[in-house]
C-alpha cells in the first residue's frame, strides 16, 4: 500500500511525473482509498493526475461525499469524460445520492438516448434486479458464427462491464446464452446457435436484488440477464454487484436481529444522532414492553415477601430463557435468509426445536438444581428452579423458532423477529412459569 | 422446476428417453437438488441417465452423504471418469468428508501426479486459501502473442475452471496476468507482455480464506492467485469459491453471536443431538454467571423488602441495558468482520459510543421518568429509575464496544463477544447501579 504521507509530499513539492508513475501502477480501488485520506485541494489535484483509462473506474469506488465535491469541481469536459467511461449501474449509483442541482448538471452533459435510459434506471425500486443491473452487456445474433463473434467483441467489447456471457436475442426476446468460455474453446466456423445454452436463469426488473444475489450463489452465475414486464432484455446483473448485495443483505440482517434500524452506510459514516435515531425506537418499544414482565412480578409481590431469595434467580431464569430464545431464532432467521428454511417446514422445525429443548431444558435444570440444592439444601428450591428452567427453555425455543417463521409467511421481515423482541416475549413467560410453580411448591 | 413426482414415476416406468431429455435440458445445480430427493435406488439410475459432460458438475452440487453413496456405488470405470471431469478443489472438498476406506479407493483410481497434487492440497489447513484453490488454471509464456494465446486456450481451456484470468509465469513465478477480456479486445499480433498487468494482488497458500473473500469483494476479482512459501505460484481461488466463503464466513458470525458453536451443516442437516450439542456449553457458561447477578440481588434483599416494587424494574432495566449492549457490540463485530473496523480506532469508538449512548439513554430515562411519575406518583422512584437508566445504558454501550474491539487484540473471534455474554456483564452492572441509587436516593 502507497504510504499517505509520501503521496501527499509528492504532491505539495508538485513532483507530477512521480505521482502519475505511482497513480500508473496502483490499482483503481487502491487509489481511490488514497485519494479518499486528501484533503479537497490535494484530492483535486491527485484526480486529474490519475491515467485517462482508469479514472471512471476510481471515481466508481470512491464514497459518495467525494465524488460529489468532484463533480462540483469538474470542468464541462472532464465531466462529460468521465461519465462517458462510467458504467450504466455506477452512474444510476452517483444521481441516486447527488443533490438534484448537480443531477441536473449531469443529466445535461449526457447525450439524449442516455439521459432516457438513466431516467428509466432510475425510476425502479431501491431493492429491485432494475435498480443494480447495467444496460451495457454483449449481444450477439444466433446465425453469426464464431468467429464473427469474436470480431464483434473486439469491437464493442471495451466498454461493456462483463463481456464473459454473451446473451442472443431475437427482437429483443432473450433466446440463448453464450460464454466466452464457449466461444475461446469452439471451432471458428460454428454457429452461435449451435453453440448457444437455452434453457436460461433470468431475473425480472422487479425481482428483490436479494433473490438476485441467491441465484448468483446458488448456480455460480458471473452475470443474470434481466427481463421486462413484456419478458424482453433490458439488462444484466454482474456478479460484483451481486457480492455487494450479500454483504449488504447479510450487514442488514444482523443489524435488525440486534433490534436497530440498518444503515446503508458503514459505522464511522454515520453520525452520532443518525446512530442514536437507528436505536431509540427498538429500545422504547422494548423497554415499555418489558414493564409488562415488570407488572406481572408486582402480582407476585407475596411470595418474594415471604421468601426473599426467588427475586435472586429472577436474572438466572430469564437470561436463559432469552438465550435459548435467541439462538433458535437466529438459526431460523439465518435459515429462511439462505433458503433453506420455509414455512412449510413449520411443523417439522416444531417437532425438532421440542427435542432439543428437552435435552437442554434437562441438563441445565440438572447443572442448576444440583448447584442449588447443594448451596441452600433445599430440594423444593431445587425443584422450582429445575422446572422452571426446562419449562422457560420449552417454550423459549418455541417462540425463537415460531416467530420468524410466521413474520415471513405474512411478509414481514424474520430478522426483526429476533433475540430482542423474542427475549421481551420469553421474559414474561419465564416469570410466569417461575412464579407459579414457586407458588405451587411451597404453598403461598 | 421439474416436478419430483412426475420425474420418480418417470423413472420407475423406465421412460429413460423421456428422463434422459428432461436431464439434458436442466441445469447441474437444479439436478443435483432433483436428485437429492430421490431414495438410493432411484439417485443410482438417474444419476447414470445424466449427459456425461455434466455428470461431474452434477456431483460436485451433491451433498455429502449423497456423494458417499454414490463413490460405494460407482464401478471402478464409472468413478474413473467423474474424478478426470471433477475440478481439483472440488475433489480435495470430497476426500475431506470421506471415509478412509473410500479415500482410499479414490486415490488408486486416479494418476501418481494427481496423487501427488491432492496430497499436497489436503495437507493445508482448513481455513486457508490453499484449501479452497485449485490447481488448474490457465498459464501463458510472456513471449506469445494474442493469436498463439488464445491457441492455447483453445487447447487446454475447456478442462479449467476458469479462463478468465490467464497468468502469465516465468520458471514458476507469477510475472504478470492477462484477462480474456484484455486478449478478446486486442489485436492478433501483440505480445502478451506488452499486454499483461503487473501489478498483482496474489495471497498465499496460508492466507485465511476470509481475507480473501474479502479481497474479491474489495477489488471485484473473478479469480486469484495462490503463492507458496517460496512465492511460486502453486493455484488459485475462483469468485464462486470466495462467495461461498463469504456466506459461511456470515453465518458462522451470526451463529456464534448468538451464543452458538458453529455447524458447517444446514439446520435440518444438523442432528436434534448435535444442535444441543452446539447450544448447551454457552448457555451453561451465561447461567452460571447470571446467578451471579442474582446473589448481587441478594445483597439488597432489605431494600426491596421495604419497598417491593422495586423488584418490578429488574426485568425492564436488565432488557433495556442488554439490548444497548448488543445494539453496539454487534455494530462492532459486524464493523471489524467487514474490515472497517480496527482496533486503532478504538478511542474515536469510545468517544462516539459515549455520545450515543448519552442521546439514547436521555431520551429513554425521560420517556420512563415520566411514565413512572404518571403511574406511581412517586418523584424518587422516577428519579432512581431515570438514572438508572442513563448509567446502565451508557456502561452497556461501553462494554458492547469494547468486548469485541479487545478480543480482536488478542486474537479471539469478536463474535463470541456478541450480546449474550454482554447482556450477563451488563446485567450484573446494572443490577449494582439500580440498587446502589435506590438505597441513595430512598435512604434504605
Amino acid at each position: 500500500m502507497m504510504d499517505k504521507e509520501i503521496f501527499v509530499s509528492l504532491l505539495q513539492e508538485r513532483q507530477f511525473k512521480a505521482v502519475r508513475s505511482i497513480l500508473h501502477v496502483m490499482n483503481a480501488v487502491d487509489i481511490a482509498s488514497l485519494l479518499s485520506e486528501l484533503d479537497d485541494k490535494e484530492l483535486a489535484l491527485a484526480f486529474r493526475l490519475i491515467p485517462k483509462e482508469e479514472a471512471a473506474e476510481v471515481f466508481a469506488n470512491m464514497n459518495n461525499s467525494l465524488q460529489t465535491y468532484l463533480v462540483e469541481m469538474f470542468t464541462e469536459k472532464e465531466l462529460k469524460e468521465i461519465l462517458d467511461d462510467l458504467y450504466m449501474d455506477d452512474t444510476v449509483d452517483l444521481l441516486e445520492e447527488l443533490p438534484a442541482n448537480l443531477v441536473i448538471r449531469i443529466l445535461d452533459s449526457v447525450s439524449q438516448s442516455k439521459r432516457n435510459m438513466i431516467n428509466v434506471l432510475l425510476n425502479y425500486p431501491d431493492d429491485s434486479a432494475g435498480s443494480i443491473m447495467t444496460t451495457e452487456y454483449v449481444g450477439l445474433r444466433q446465425y453469426m458464427n464464431v468467429t464473427e463473434s469474436m470480431a464483434h467483441i473486439r469491437r464493442t467489447g471495451i466498454h461493456k462491464e462483463t463481456i464473459y456471457t454473451c446473451y442472443i436475442t431475437d427482437k429483443r426476446r432473450l433466446i440463448g446464452i453464450v460464454t466466452a468460455k464457449d466461444l475461446l474453446t469452439a471451432e471458428d466456423d460454428v454457429l452461435i446457435k449451435d453453440l448457444m445454452e437455452t434453457e436460461i436463469i433470468s431475473v425480472n426488473t422487479h425481482t428483490d436484488k436479494e433473490e438476485v444475489a441467491q441465484l448468483f450463489t446458488k448456480y455460480d452465475l458471473l452475470a443474470i440477464p434481466v427481463l421486462d414486464a413484456e419478458n424482453l432484455m433490458v439488462g444484466i446483473v454482474t456478479f460484483d454487484d451481486a457480492m455487494d448485495v450479500m454483504v449488504e443483505e447479510a450487514t442488514e440482517d444482523i443489524t435488525k436481529m440486534a433490534a436497530m434500524s440498518p444503515s446503508e452506510k458503514s459505522y464511522f459514516e454515520t453520525s452520532v444522532f443518525d446512530h442514536a435515531k437507528n436505536r431509540i425506537p427498538w429500545l422504547l418499544v422494548l423497554m415499555l414492553s418489558a414493564t409488562v414482565t415488570g407488572t406481572i412480578i408486582t402480582r407476585f409481590e407475596d411470595a418474594f415477601a415471604v421468601i426473599p431469595l426467588l427475586v435472586s434467580f429472577i436474572p438466572m431464569l430469564m437470561d436463559t430463557g432469552g438465550n435459548c430464545g435467541s439462538q433458535s431464532s437466529t438459526l431460523i432467521i439465518r435459515g429462511i435468509a439462505l433458503d433453506e428454511i420455509h414455512f412449510k417446514d413449520i411443523f417439522r422445525i416444531i417437532f425438532k426445536e421440542f427435542r432439543i429443548s428437552m435435552i437442554v431444558g434437562t441438563i441445565l435444570a440438572v447443572a442448576n438444581a444440583t448447584r442449588i440444592y447443594l448451596m441452600y439444601h433445599s430440594p423444593q428450591l431445587a425443584i422450582v428452579i429445575g422446572f422452571s428452567l426446562i419449562f422457560a427453555i420449552m417454550i423459549a425455543e418455541l417462540i425463537g423458532c415460531l416467530l420468524p417463521l410466521c413474520a415471513k409467511r405474512i411478509g414481514l421481515d424474520p430478522a426483526l423477529m429476533a433475540s430482542p423482541l423474542i427475549t421481551t416475549l420469553v421474559d414474561t413467560c419465564t416469570i410466569i412459569i417461575y412464579f407459579s410453580i414457586a407458588t405451587m411448591v411451597f404453598h403461598l
